[in-house]
């Protein structure tokens, strides 16, 4: 238990107080735990992006890391405040679909509402769970306090991980991440694509374009928009030596469609 | 005495060398310290916006903490590098104004010089004093150095925290920080409204614009402006699900009018 | 050998998971490391610029420093993977130039390939070799693995540094790297002009504008050009209290002529 771990992801951004306020919250109660930023640059109120990042890092660290992570865009309303433990990690923030992607891979997990009025910073103010709420709750599993004093168990009543309508011949997805170098990452699987037919017959369509599906930006010549799978498996819409999100007009939420150039059968 | 903490606040900015430079520094003389960063994004030579987010963050540390602040138009000129050690924390930087603001809540404190050349990098240079004078005080601070062999007790010959002018009937104010969401801090706490009269009393001009005081967002239509007390409890003109920095086109420095409009008596 | 420093420097940016992913897989192989941001807003793939900045900060690090650098054009590409130990400290990332100017001050180093598959992650992607093998060969050197079993000594086949051209009485560099400020460092070092002729006897042409040598931002009136010794020892073109590279419209490969306006003898 010396120097549990604590990653921090919001979308508090990092030219204001808000992000060491937390930090400090987390070392008043915990001095040994460890803290890494997995970003706070999340567009704001951007809960989507936020579950892609999440999703996307949180199973490159060791077990019983503590995740903490505040997009809230209903700070201040009745919307939920829990703690998930999952086989190899807990999660905490708001029940808004944060966790929604993460949770589709794990097959047991067990949520409790942050409900413990001693494990909370007092008043809690309308305006800054990050720091009465969430960071607290973080900070006192990092010191090694039973989940279980957190609050009841709950079930999560943030709508699920938005997945794509999937017909015969024809994918509908959508952007749901766009990085520092514009690649448009949507909420495809790869597995999803192949399930059906080789990956090349598929023809993507984003942004009023059609993009082929490649394996390497070296497929296309310079400036040229291409689809294929990223890091995470979910395929992404880039260009090479560009930016497709500014070439194709990309954004959070734009459609993409995949559909079979020579159906099969 | 095992893990020092300390913070780091500057306007450096996160693409240069220069804040990974004084965290070598500091790593070099006490290897066991443990490095915060408050934040690197204050706008370039903003000493006010720089005292505010000092003041927001530093009281959630624990105690003992040593914040090292960096914000220095003022480097290369005889402006005087101090330490400060508070009931509760030791404060680093120059004497431009950076600890006015937290300075104004410590009822006992007390600065010294940076003058002992032995806890110094040399030749000190003329650009770079974070590495050459403030990141090595904070660091001998650190692994134990006596607050007093830094140098000789002075006082603060910086201008005091910008107060607001307080009439009978208005409150001059002026706008201290923009946060990321472009949220205007100002330098009027909601308890100098609320010994005049109640907060609802009061109605806000800035930028051109008038405002009502609220308690939440909520309280008016996506797009509308409305002023509040924020976090740190001083006066925040805000947006509802915007940015009042753009739309009233408020800067640091803008002014801020508080006008009963019903007076009392 | 307990908290090893391993220091992180890449073209990622702070929006995304990349950096977080690298973070998780060091300390997933080294639970003990500590980690520090060098900077993740190094401009997409400029190598050169990389380079300075990890030049720039190294020297302050304590001896036995890790430096994992990822700015990585050829990801995907037969470029090699390789780890360098140096008299001081340990570099890891592609052979891209990358540790080109660091290295011209080392006399003695050597290169191994990251070529054995026991200490890299598998599958290898295609696309992420900071997350698949430059992090796992940071993190296992961080827990004590000898470099020798890294793979075989290698030369390092990537470009030297651009060095400027030096005639007579023409010195000709280019900008290697711009600041927050704007500030734009050459690649021409304070001592190159000195050998030749007292630095106030040169005049400095960049961007079509002549600018003068001075010691002192205060030399010049607000808004005028100058050019200095920056804190590293290379010359900056820089404007009192504006931004260079927007003044005199410079960017990174930019040409910077150094004439001696009274020619010596």
């Amino acid at each position: 238990m010396s120097s549990p771990l604590v990653t921090l992801l919001s979308d508090f951004g990092l030219q204001d107080e808000y992000v060491a306020v937390m930090k400090g919250v987390i070392l008043e109660i915990c001095p040994t735990a460890r803290l890494l930023d997995i970003s706070h640059l999340i567009a704001p109120q951007d809960v989507r992006s936020a579950a892609f990042v999440l999703y996307a890092s949180h199973k490159y660290f060791p077990p019983g890391t503590i995740h903490l992570a505040v997009v809230d865009p209903g700070v201040g309303t009745d919307r939920r405040a829990v703690a998930i433990r999952t086989g190899t990690s807990f999660l905490v923030g708001p029940d808004n679909g944060l966790f929604s992607l993460l949770l589709k891979s794990q097959t047991d997990w067990e949520a409790r509402r942050l409900e413990n009025a001693q494990l909370r910073r007092t008043p809690v103010s309308s305006t800054f769970h990050g720091r009465d709420i969430f960071a607290p709750a973080a900070a006192h599993l990092a010191r090694g306090v039973p989940f279980e004093s957190l609050g009841r168990l709950c079930g999560l009543i943030s709508p699920p991980w938005a997945e794509p309508v999937i017909g015969k011949e024809v994918i509908q997805g959508q952007v749901i991440h766009i990085d520092r170098f514009g690649n448009s990452v949507t909420n495809v699987a790869i597995e999803v694509l192949r399930q059906k037919a080789p990956v090349e017959k598929w023809v993507v369509r984003a942004g009023g374009w059609a993009v082929s599906m490649a394996k390497t930006y070296g497929e296309v010549g310079a400036g040229e928009a291409l689809a294929l799978a990223g890091s995470t498996g979910f395929i992404e819409i880039a260009v090479n030596q560009g930016s497709a999100a500014s070439k194709l007009k990309l954004h959070p939420g734009s459609e993409v469609t995949f559909r079979l150039s020579h159906p099969a059968a």
